[in-house]
């Protein structure tokens, strides 16, 4: 492997807090913690966040993954100045967040508004072995002479969700004169949460608690010669108990246990073990490429750092929020992002993960049966925002409309139905990937049976054949529309799936069978137009375009909708992102190299790329397309929506579906992977300055690991494995090499075996 | 009159944000604003308040003053620099609060980061006719060149009482493109609040509203010339419907309606006609002196202007706040603050309101008489802390303790009970000054019936003797003793009353005749030793003394709690405040004036004054003992407590009572007036640099204006008065002079005629 990257930055800039806060947040899939500086500023928000502790504030309020209480924050005070780099001056600055580890570390020297050097440096990470240990370090040292330090920090539960409470105070301790304990509840009672926190501190430093004003903290402080260092470790426990699982035991005892046992570990230990399992990680999934473009590795490090630290492992009660765990973005709610942008990754280095994420949406087919029922339908309706009940989450209205000054209603919710088709497009891959038979015999089939079931209920029957009515697709600039060719065709994909699928278990029961065959006869599947373009819907042809380049420069922004109401944009061919490039990445099967190129060509200056969803997507078809140019530049300005210069890319919390995009762009888009009717498939298009690529897979059960360079792909497989490269069948066992230029003069399939890749 | 002052400020310490926005604050008894920045910074902590609107946010939760959404901030980017005075330079800067209008204004000159120099404006004011209307102006000016100006700014209910949310958002509505409206309800459902708000900007100005958690806000963006002004008026309408009033009413419409209203009138008129109402509060109440020290008026000053602020004269269901309307502090509860530091003043200016705030505790004498039927008592035991519904709502518990680090239950709603016994000293006091028969038929025998069968219920019989055990007085670093002095007298005095006034009325019955008779009979009350000093308790006396002189000098820092638990502070002599001075104050007809002195001098050396009551009281004991020199000394120490330089002495709201007693202070103190017996009567003792001090009265409905020199009282009188002067009863119709030098010289009575006072 080369060396993992990490992320540093060496300036302090308070316009950018917020997001260096989520790029640099610490996560283990179980717990996410902003990474906010150790001293308040004015719009930096803290955030600390547990994978499936929801609640809903109020009954006008809509459900949302509850803002935790800070334990980042620390009140420095040096020689009665308090610390703040928007006072003084900064001499040096350094923080830098460790893939390889996790850890977040600072190092910075100030110079106080009366005179006095200050070195400052703090480590912090989140355990990935023990998700509930999130461990500090602070060190100051005073450079011009002896100074006072005053540190004060513990447990604030004044943190809201932009001004909604969600916990009341149940008990706040201090035991032992050591060990801070706050154990708080969701106001509906549903969760608990204890927090236990010790500080350690120098010998020397007088130390005392306090509880006010929902703060419970330890104030610290020492007279430290010049060049000597004041120094706090602070450990904290941070428990969880959902759904009442806390209601009988002893939850103050059992943090008290844990954080004693951490603290007997020591920073030290406990980052060590933790790393130990960042390299496992690493080990199953790093994407490494040679290129030349450093940004490059950069991405995709990032990327999978973020996938580590967004996805609850531990929990298939949970799935991954539209912003993981790093901010209130999105009110934490899971959207199709999860089965479509993130679920193929783990598919192939992780699939126990994958088949979580999908068990998932199996433990709540209730509330999906509920929702369809509600609105008339058969099936399941999964809800288009989800949470922890499987219920509709989707908030009844959005912004107020700047026109009309009413407030408009969210209308995906009610019609945005792809998704349900999304889920079972996820339950094809994740058996053709893994051929998990228990999984499918159980879960799978009742996701394949009831969406299709959902589907075949949806329909309106026009002239004898069935059309699907009054239905948003992934753009959702374009409402309300008839035949969106994305949604009929996954959803003759759906249908078509279960049928095979349940003929294949033999679970298909009669009236099911000729139910099926009729809909995959009669729904309509508008096709092509001569130059291989597919209408996105009935009307959308008829509609007028507009010049949208001072967008497009713009997207992400939707700058469109200060120009225009959201009724105009429907009425125009604007799309937020475009739903037949999306089709062809999702059913590649359905068209031919000549349509997608057509259809990405068409589209293209209809798309302002508003959603952070689109960019990574027309870079596969890009690359499917062979057109490695197009396709880097779509990949890497996606690499931008969190990374890029904007200094509120992502305020409220990562881009979850971008970070995923990262990777699919690369292994679907760059190294041609397709998993397309069971069969495992590469078709590279290396963008011209990439020079190597390789990366681990899990296919059927067996690690292979793939090493790609312009002119090669070099496969590893411990037992047989068939795949198709470049279009042709080929088997191995062991380690091979192809050359490209074998497949094309008529060499295909023969290899060299190799040492390690 | 000599001119009103005014409070300034002519730098910006970050450190006094929030001292100085509880100083400066706007009010008018209905509304409360603090006086924070436009631009926010970190620990400024914004806070609106409406007399009544308490809510509970939880059931570990105790009632709260709701702190309302924030209608005050503005984000300021000037050509895409954040205004903040932590970056760029401040060239100069001055705030004033205007105590004859009640206008705050600020000016400053800025030098951004990017080396632009700009003039900033603000003024605001809450009105004091229209009580829901708060309005505001800003101007900003580029000096150095053509600059874009943008201003964020709208109704910011992300806010809340340190991390508990009160309020859900009902409806969020931009009416008219122009009118932002955002109506809330608590989370109970109990009250309703609409805030209405509109911002009037230059033509040139491009604007657009976005409502997004929480934040409705309207943007306004312009390109202004250098020396050219960007302008912006706010007006905003803050209507509460307290106890479901809003039910039934379109309280949308309503707010809308009244904004236009006073939109149609304008900034400058809204101030004209609110500055009439501050003139009327002015020349009914003002305390003018003519001091070598300047700081003397302006803490009259000071004081009164926030005794009109923080006092809900429009709703006799709402009282007086330990904080006003200015903070968060103690909840927003009502304290014996009220009865005894701030109702003398509206006795003697406004009783009208006085006896809405003796009808606050009439009204909430249902609530009183369960508390006492839950601890097994008889009459009413009214709570020691009240919210609206007078319900007890001390919280059960307070701060941790540092060496257990377990909570410590609150004792004072178990035993502090001498609350009961002041609203009696209240209701009497305010007959005695108005004769109000028709309130003394009604609420005032009610309440001196209730309280005195409380007391008659509360006595335990130890050898033939009536004895009040478990207590806690004023004094509330000792808890838990037996025949506390300060209660025992105030006790006997409750029920004394209580028996004279209901023969009065002939409204009493053999019953509670025999009983009260009974009780004042065989009460206890401890006799002062041959010095004259009286126990505080049964037990002070044997209690060992430390010398406090450190504690001393920190008074109102409680620090003596860093070094000593409550249990061992409760086994020394050591006072928050001394019982027995304050005993000497209210019931000065049963000391001689060498006991008044004996006690001051022996207690004086064991109080802290850790209590905001404190000095005040020592200081008008001092006065009547005439000490001018000791009763300036307290009395100025008093005035410090606000206002003097600590950065954080009042960051959580006023010490209401602290004001109430700067006015007692002099008037009481200085200028000797007492209500004793029914009499009125003034006996002088002005301080040696105070060369004359005058002020109106209402006595007996009558019109009265003092002035004081240190030889002469000038008294002026519409109709035949009777009043005790240095001792000797004087008739006076019309204006009189009386010298000193004659009621020692056995000329008393004579007096000279003059001209208007």
């Amino acid at each position: 492997m080369n060396t993992l990257t990490s992320l540093t930055r060496s300036h302090f800039d308070p316009h950018s807090l917020n997001k260096d806060a989520t790029l640099m947040a610490s996560g283990n899939g179980y717990l996410g913690i902003r990474a906010t500086l150790e001293e308040d500023y004015t719009h930096q928000t803290r955030g600390m966040f547990c994978a499936g502790f929801y609640h809903r504030a109020g009954e006008q309020e809509t459900t949302e993954l509850v803002n935790l209480p800070d334990v980042v924050g620390m009140q420095i005070t040096l020689d009665g100045e308090p610390f703040s780099l928007l006072s003084g001056t900064l001499l040096s600055s350094r923080r830098e967040l460790r893939y390889d580890c996790g850890e977040l570390r600072r190092e910075l020297v100030w110079l106080s508004p009366n005179g006095q050097r200050f070195a400052i440096e703090s480590r912090r990470f989140l355990s990935a072995r023990r998700l509930s240990c999130f461990a500090q370090q602070l060190s100051i040292t005073p450079l011009s002479g002896p100074a006072t330090i005053t540190v004060t920090t513990g447990i604030d539960a004044t943190q809201t969700n932009v001004g909604r409470q969600h916990l009341d105070e149940a008990q706040v301790r201090v035991f032992d004169r050591a060990h801070m304990q706050g154990i708080y509840a969701t106001q509906d009672g549903a969760h608990q949460l204890t927090i236990s926190s010790h500080c350690r501190v120098g010998d020397g430093a007088v130390t005392h608690f306090t509880a006010k004003n929902r703060r419970l903290t330890q104030c610290s402080s020492a007279t430290v010669e010049k060049g000597q260092s004041f120094n706090l470790e602070k450990i904290s426990w941070i428990a969880a108990w959902l759904d009442g699982s806390g209601q009988n035991n002893d939850i103050s005892a059992d943090g008290l246990r844990h954080l004693r046992d951490a603290l007997g570990q020591g920073y030290d230990a406990l980052l060590a073990e933790s790393a130990a399992s960042w390299t496992t990680f690493w080990t199953r999934s790093r994407v490494e490429v040679a290129s030349d473009s450093p940004d490059d590795q950069q991405a995709l490090d990032f990327a999978l750092y973020h996938l580590f630290a967004m996805t609850p492992c531990h929990d298939a009660r949970a799935s991954i929020a539209a912003k993981g765990l790093t901010g209130e973005g999105y009110k934490g709610h899971v959207f199709w992002d999860t089965e479509v942008f993130l679920l193929p990754f783990f598919l192939v280095t992780r699939p126990g993960v994958a088949r979580q994420l999908l068990r998932y949406r199996w433990y709540n087919l209730p509330g999906a049966r509920q929702k369809a029922i509600q609105y008339g339908y058969q099936g399941a309706l999964f809800p288009w925002e989800s949470a922890r009940s499987g219920d509709e989450e989707t908030p009844a209205f959005a912004a107020i409309n700047i026109r009309t000054g009413v407030r408009q209603r969210v209308a995906s919710a009610l019609a945005e139905h792809h998704l349900v088709a999304d889920i079972a497009w996820a339950v094809v891959n994740y058996y053709q990937a893994t051929q998990d038979g228990e999984f499918m015999a159980r879960e799978g089939l009742d996701l394949l049976r009831e969406t299709a079931l959902f589907w075949m209920s949806r329909t309106v029957e026009v002239n004898g054949r069935l059309e699907l009515h009054d239905v948003i697709g992934p753009d959702e600039y374009t409402e309300h529309v008839n035949n969106n060719a994305f949604t009929n065709y996954m959803a003759h994909y759906n249908v078509a799936q279960a049928l095979a699928w349940l003929r294949e278990w033999q679970l298909c029961d009669a009236a099911f069978e000729s139910r099926a065959e009729d809909f995959l006869a009669r729904l309509w599947l508008p096709q092509p137009d001569e130059q291989g373009v597919l209408a996105q819907d009935d009307t959308f042809m008829e509609k007028p375009s507009i010049d949208l380049t001072r967008y497009q420069a713009r997207a992400g922004s939707q700058a469109i909708l200060l120009d225009y109401s959201r009724a105009e944009v429907n009425e125009m061919q604007i799309l937020k992102q475009a739903d037949v490039v999306m089709l062809t990445y999702m059913l590649p099967g359905c068209f031919t190299p000549q349509q997608m190129a057509a259809n990405l060509a068409f589209y293209q200056p209809r798309t302002i790329h508003d959603s952070s969803l689109s960019k990574a997507i027309h870079g596969i078809v890009a690359a499917r397309c062979h057109d490695a140019a197009s396709a880097y530049r779509f990949w890497h300005e996606g690499t931008q929506i969190d990374l890029g210069d904007d200094p509120h890319s992502c305020d409220d919390g990562i881009h979850a579906a971008a970070t995923g995009a990262i990777w699919l762009g690369a292994v679907q888009g760059f190294a041609g992977l397709r998993l397309h009717d069971g069969a495992l498939s590469l078709d590279p298009c290396l963008p011209s300055h990439w020079h190597e690529m390789q990366f681990p897979l899990v296919w059927h059960g067996q690690p292979l690991r793939i090493r790609l360079t312009h002119d090669a792909v070099a496969v590893t497989a411990r037992s047989t494995l068939s795949l198709t490269l470049w279009g042709k069948q080929v088997v191995i066992t062991g380690q091979h090499i192809f050359y490209r230029r074998d497949f094309f003069t008529g060499k295909a399939g023969s290899g060299t075996t190799e040492g390690a890749a």
